[in-house]
């Protein structure tokens, strides 16, 4: 084109500080991991580091699963990618559903063809196992799918009661734990998950773009059955197996899979870029500790809704499964929510979140997670709310609620 | 798990040269601009990156198309997003094949439900209009593929007479340029391509994970037909169309469009940092501007034609039509490629690429790509080959083919 070029001015965001349910600020070791010089895919000390990205997630899984890895996309790429490579058009699908990432799985797994069942439980609460059960017993499906994390209504779904049950009926049993990995306990093996997928961009204080994933023995087996290797990359004499060739090329986790194992058959280009983040992200996890980090997260979520409640609001969902660090906060009536929000951000640089569907314009919501699981995020945020709501006129006691978290702090500090 | 954690070491890789067929070495400025912090998905500031990565783009592809964005996947994934998107199950797709990422396309094509029909040329050679005018006239497919760039055999294919022929049998015309973008041109819009697809790791001197993709008014209206709103997301009254479903979620290019457009409905969670890659890389182009980095592309590859040449080597393919910033090198009767590769590897840190299929064992391919389109790199590569040839007992005049690059870099320099 004749005309000179348009451009633009250097990167150089305002900083923010984010505080809503992702993503969020990632660690600056994340962020330094990722200036790395680039790496041949095949080259040796890649291939290393992503063997090693295995074995860091296998441990923040909690599993010895073998297929342990990185899918090269958003938190959803893995979802769908678990999804199509194991699900054939027509299988029954079970989804539990209590929020917008619950219909996400619906509308995922109806995209691949399954034949789709739904257990449901209003926004704000959880599905209680009988329900499940009922639901298995009643459909029997291939794969069961739930998240663990609903950060639509900031509910958390337990798990360890749905895993014995779907082992009990022969259901796969997939989570989606985008929202909670990293932040709560979730022992893949240990409670009989098949799959579990998340990204990076909430409790693993990453950002977003790498989903990772684990696959339990069983379902790689379903998933191997249906392995078609490449038109350009099949070997002599090869003969496709007789099963439903896996409908997404980018998705195949077979191929995936004997790209990240040992044969290194080529499939995409990792993302090296991301590899390395999601690397780091997995070693900040692990150096910090499992039980530390949650601790962490929990302190928070307890500091910021100590918080909301001195400033006279009101903490939303059933109080006995929420979400430790996803904070909904009721909007009080009258309230003009986005107006709130968008205070927040220009005078303090602090950013919430909104809410989908039913809750719009009803909650805010208040992650505290990864690298933002701290006193002084807690703090900063409670206190720029707070102002925010006084220049809205809503009555409520000035600073109290910096004064609610730092007192919960300042008690775990002390120690029992 | 009670074991103590295994950790890995700080991320530390040895620098490579990377003079494959890519990934290459990044921009390093373009790393720079990854570290920057995150920043929340509707954030304003986050919403003009997005805008602006768009009206980059749009030059870089050099077109009007309002569609023009980033898909968060590597370069693949952005021709599964388009092909999964127009193409409904049963309609009929033409792919020009001549290499392995012909065949990827056929691959894609096949798995999205098309009924393919294939046009070919040998791997070494490229497609005649009068082939591909004779295909389109036979099959009248919805769709016609092809691959600008053919990274496997090292050859360009011509399109703006197949653009010709597309509009003249009304065909939709989808190019994949991952190879190619960046580095020769390719005017979608004079050229009548419906669809160019890419990556970044290659002429755009940005790190595999991010796919640039622009589409046509014509063809987005086709998408557009399809665009079915995630469950979690409907306005109330929503009737989704009586059209096919778009058989994924994630490379739904509906919905897709809908996140990156004005009314910025919820999709995915735009990558943050592979967005900001996405920018810079094209901010680093357009400031060069296109006609100097076509040439400088254009330069290193003659040098290291001369060069390996001078070596006494054969450079492999049809000489009318080669990609020139990918030579494909002939590995001489008797010398195990791999050795070759290893050394220079191991003692030089250069990294040049092996090859696919029939051409495995039997071509090297050199990259000279985005950053590493630099003399320096053109020189050292050489010197590196040489030595390797020199230790496996190739005869050949030691020094001449550095001395044939700077030669031609010398008379460049010099001026005409």
């Amino acid at each position: 084109m004749a005309t000179s070029p348009a451009m633009y001015a250097e990167l150089n965001p305002l900083p923010r500080l984010l505080m809503g349910p992702g993503p969020v600020n990632a660690d600056p070791r994340v962020l330094r991991a990722m200036s790395a010089p680039l790496l041949g895919q095949f080259d040796p000390q890649f291939r290393e580091y992503m063997r090693e990205t295995m074995a860091l997630y296998r441990q923040v899984f909690e599993t010895r699963n073998e297929w342990t890895l990185v899918v090269d996309g958003t938190a959803r790429s893995a979802i769908e990618a678990a999804m199509v490579s194991v699900v054939e058009p027509g299988d029954r699908v079970l989804v539990g559903n209590f929020g917008r990432f619950g219909q996400l799985q619906i509308e995922i797994a109806r995209r691949v063809g399954a034949e789709v069942r739904v257990v449901e439980a209003p926004w704000g609460a959880v599905l209680a196992p009988e329900q499940v059960e009922a639901a298995l017993r009643q459909h029997r499906p291939k794969l069961f799918a739930v998240c663990q994390g609903e950060t639509s209504t900031t509910m958390l779904q337990p798990l360890a009661e749905l895993g014995r049950l779907c082992g009990r009926y022969d259901a796969l049993f997939q989570v989606d734990a985008t929202a909670s990995l990293g932040g709560v306990p979730l022992p893949a093996e240990a409670w009989g998950v098949d799959c579990v997928t998340a990204g990076l961009q909430k409790c693993l204080a990453g950002p977003p773009g790498a989903a990772p994933l684990t696959i339990s023995d069983r379902m790689a087996d379903l998933v191997f059955r249906r392995r078609h290797i490449e038109e350009g990359l099949r070997p002599a004499g090869y003969r496709p197996p007789a099963t439903v060739r896996i409908g997404s090329n980018y998705f195949d986790l077979a191929m995936v899979m004997d790209y990240w194992g040992p044969q290194g058959i080529n499939h995409h280009t990792e993302a090296t870029t991301m590899l390395y983040a999601a690397r780091e992200s997995a070693r900040i996890f692990l150096a910090e500790g499992a039980t530390s980090v949650f601790a962490r997260h929990a302190l928070a979520g307890r500091a910021v809704a100590a918080g909301v409640a001195a400033l006279g609001l009101k903490v939303f969902g059933d109080a006995a499964n929420r979400i430790p660090h996803i904070t909904g906060v009721c909007v009080p009536d009258g309230v003009d929510g986005e107006r709130v929000r968008a205070r927040m951000l220009s005078d303090f640089g602090v950013e919430i979140g909104s809410a989908f569907g039913p809750l719009k314009g009803k909650i805010w919501r208040v992650g505290t997670m990864g690298y933002n699981a701290r006193k002084d995020a807690v703090l900063v945020t409670l206190a720029a709310l707070e102002a925010a709501l006084a220049a809205e006129r809503v009555t409520c006691p000035r600073g109290a609620g910096v004064d609610a978290a730092a007192a919960v702090y300042r008690d775990a500090e002390r120690g029992p």
